[in-house]
């Protein structure tokens, strides 16, 4: 596996890559990589010929009051899991290489964004459009891999590539979670023992949102109450939201039609745990 | 030569070109073409391999007060033109293959754009910023051309490509004037004959500004003052603005060094006309 640093050597390595016919399948990571992420890796060296990889902390997706500086770093852990998968190319670029001095271009989605996660993150997923358009420019892959765990991200770069003509093919795959249901993510190492004993709630609450969809419920307020109803259990969690949308435009529904996506963001103690679930009628 | 209007066709026209390591020369248009844009294709024959025109008459760059509905249209013309330059393909998609229904994403480049034309054009670099961004990814050409008569949209275009590492090498080509000094322009045809005698002033101010730097001028706010004299003798021209700035950010200078450009926009009855020479010291 070879590790690269900078876009040109990347840009580089794509091309002469593109030369000889060779699909790129690009798998986006802030590094801190769990099995989630490995699951990403090997649905893209299964639907593409050389994998690479982008491991970059991006600090524009972090508001000023987030865990930038907090986020969980593990580079030479994170190499040894992309070797082990067989994974082409790590592209790890510092900072100044993503964001050069006078850098200042912006990438938005503005419907997408409005709600949700955009809500409780203002400019978050600003820094996420701006760095997937890059990465995107930069590897120019054929397919490029984002986990359904992060629901609104990955719908706001699926509109993304397609409004701006950026050409790969978007796969978003299905969440890995816990024996116990919470999705893995990298900040859950950051729950205490007892907290970790409640971030299950979150999945617990989807499911029953799940349920009450496929015994005949329709009514969004409905689906969404017994939801909240869940979550109101546990003393230790705070729901930020959770909600029955459409799918493709992320707005709240009324009454559930063909299919909702469940989604759900809460709160034990400092640390946020957001999930979702797909549910087709 | 070849017209395509769709993106589809035209990615995969490029991609066919580029396994044969074909280098091409995107030449951005609304059409309405006239010498200057001849000069830009001839330039672009000159460094790459192929040719492609994109023919599209932006409505995002458009303000709703502004002249999208009366901007010059000669397709006919425009492909002749084409055609006789050895333009491989000319790209001219409608504009519901460019802004598809839920269309939303938006690029911006917030500092460059603020001032002058962003100024007196609201949302008219975000509608510029987009559409290259579209154009450059459909196209995905080695070098695109630009003319120099839009100085704010080719600095612009050239802090985009760089910051969203979209790849091409961006040209920009002088301008190209009538023997009078009137930059040649698409909305020239909308001048009366009297409003088009006049029309040459802001040519003439430029070269005054530029006149008082050789001799030695320093101070920003002389060099303006020496070119809003001479718009100022006629009648008919009203002054957007006339100001020395930094080439590469577009900020006003107080002192010029090394290097000005000296930018100017007046308006004579409803027409709006730009121009602008860079000089170095």
């Amino acid at each position: 596996m070879q590790t690269i640093r900078t876009a040109k050597a990347m840009m580089a390595w794509s091309a002469a890559h593109h030369r000889e016919g060779v699909m790129i399948g690009l798998v986006p990571t802030m590094g801190a990589l769990h099995a989630g992420h490995r699951a990403l890796i090997k649905a893209a060296r299964r639907s593409c010929d050389a994998v690479v990889v982008s491991l970059f902390v991006n600090p524009a997706q972090f508001g000023p009051k987030e865990d930038f500086s907090r986020y969980p770093r593990k580079p030479r852990a994170d190499a040894a899991l992309c070797a082990k998968e067989g994974v082409d190319v790590l592209f790890a670029p510092p900072a100044e290489e993503i964001y050069p001095d006078g850098f200042q271009t912006t990438v938005s989605v503005p419907k997408l964004a409005r709600r949700w996660e955009g809500e409780q993150r203002p400019g978050h997923f600003g820094g996420v459009a701006t760095v997937v358009t890059k990465l995107l420019a930069i590897v120019r892959p054929a397919a490029a891999i984002f986990g359904q765990k992060d629901f609104q991200q990955a719908a706001l770069i699926q509109r993304l590539v397609q409004d701006l003509n950026l050409g790969p093919r978007v796969i978003v795959y299905p969440t890995v979670r816990e024996a116990d249901g919470l999705a893995l993510s990298s900040r859950n190492v950051f729950l205490t023992p007892e907290q970790r004993q409640v971030a299950p709630v979150l999945f617990q609450a989807l499911k029953s949102g799940r349920a009450a969809i496929r015994a005949g419920g329709r009514s969004g307020a409905a689906i969404q109450q017994t939801m909240r109803q869940i979550v109101g259990k546990e003393s230790l969690a705070k729901i930020d939201y959770l909600v029955a949308c459409d799918p493709d435009t992320l707005e709240p529904l009324k009454r559930v039609r063909k299919q909702a996506v469940l989604l759900g963001a809460i709160r034990i103690g400092r640390i946020r745990l957001i999930d979702n679930l797909l549910v087709t009628c």
